[in-house]
């Protein structure tokens, strides 16, 4: 089976988060009422596992060996089959 | 009101994404079965609009002219009030 997946990784809280600061500033400098923005990565998988549990379980190891650092990342997915 | 939006914020077709194709051929080098790898960036966005339909146009003005570059980026967001 193919799968396609959507990966958000964003920081913890508590780490600072200078792009996301500087992306209100410059917004709230722009006059939009901005309270808080905080930047993250994403990723797009395309990638094949014999059922949806498995994909879940691969993905998640993915997430943990590669695509994320776990001690200051936090992520979460959205999986669905093609 | 107080609204939270999700924005995502991809390279359109045609363009190359290195960090992308770098990430896929890493994990297909850890054994995954792995297509396609695209790398976005994604924001989180607090802000106050008068009701739904101005947070929508308001945070697309933002998109467009700030979070986003119209020439090279594809982008989609998700608003939910909180």
């Amino acid at each position: 089976m193919k799968y396609n997946a959507k990966v958000y990784v964003s920081l913890k809280k508590g780490y600072s988060d200078p792009e996301g600061e500087t992306a209100a500033n410059a917004l709230r400098g722009l006059g939009y009422t901005v309270d808080d923005v905080r930047a993250s990565k994403a990723y797009e998988v395309s990638f094949q596992a014999e059922d949806r549990e498995t994909a879940e379980a691969v993905l998640d190891e993915m997430c943990r060996r590669l695509l994320t650092n776990p001690t200051k990342d936090d992520y979460s997915f959205e999986i669905r089959e093609v």
